[in-house]
């Protein structure tokens, strides 16, 4: 890695942000299809379909930077976050304690997107591509969202998870 | 794995914590001594006391739990993330801007660990572990400050980072 500048390190970061968003999408249908709980498979599937349309953000950025590849490298921190994720997804056990963990998992997923959209956004802007800024923006408030809406669907599993 | 119950799956969670402050421990040295700022230096300095202090909470709900390894398992998340900051230490070109990116890692990790201690903290609730419910939220409260301080940091290291 050769971080010469700012614009270098938006870039680093903009391909760790393609990475992720790839490996969400490839991972979400697992957790969707073990999730016990009708709530949580319905709203895992709204947040796959809207990290669809976060990668598009994303491949609108990178078309105005063709010579950075967009798929230029993975993102590792997304990668030992999926694999604790999987661990969980392949649980023996009661499925309402399945599901709770689940729901630990996608916020840790939401609380590295929130770091790394931050950051790259932050970035964008500094160096004036106000255009960048505003899309990454739009994601960081989408996976803000997500969170509270994952805290939200964990009171009811948690106590059900309790209960088992 | 096996989640049986809320309590298996905290017992999981805290081992996970455990294993997290051991790595964090472990990189948080390299990044100091590649920290070019002097306050980003100080920064992760005080941080590091803290995260010490922080395994010694586990370490006091631990002792209450004697059947459960505290070095049980390995946190494969905080892996991937510190694997990713290894390489922003690591690399080459202007001091400025890898302080930028040693911050960005920072905040990752700060993200994750504040995803893990709140759901820790809930479950800790939930099944009337007060204390251990108070303890994780004492370094849930650090978490969210830790990363706001280094929000503070950015502003100052993202501008040398830009015109260096």
């Amino acid at each position: 890695m050769k971080l010469e500048s700012l614009s270098a390190l938006l870039n680093e970061q903009l391909q760790d942000l393609y990475s992720l968003e790839q490996q969400i999408i490839e991972a979400l249908p697992k957790m969707i299809e073990k999730a016990n709980s009708s709530q949580l498979k319905a709203g895992l599937s709204e947040h796959l379909q809207q990290t669809k349309g976060q990668l598009s953000r994303l491949d609108r950025i990178f078309d105005q930077i063709p010579d950075v590849k967009r798929n230029g490298q993975t993102c590792k921190g997304m990668e030992g976050i999926i694999k604790e994720g999987e661990a969980i997804v392949k649980a023996k056990g009661d499925p309402e304690v399945r599901d709770a963990g689940i729901i630990s998992a996608a916020q840790r997923v939401e609380h590295y997107e929130i770091a790394s959209y931050g950051c790259a956004r932050t970035y964008a802007q500094l160096l004036g591509h106000d255009q960048w800024a505003k899309l990454l923006q739009q994601t960081l408030e989408e996976e803000k969202q997500a969170d509270q809406k994952l805290n939200h669907l964990a009171e009811r599993v948690n106590v059900e998870a309790k209960v088992a």
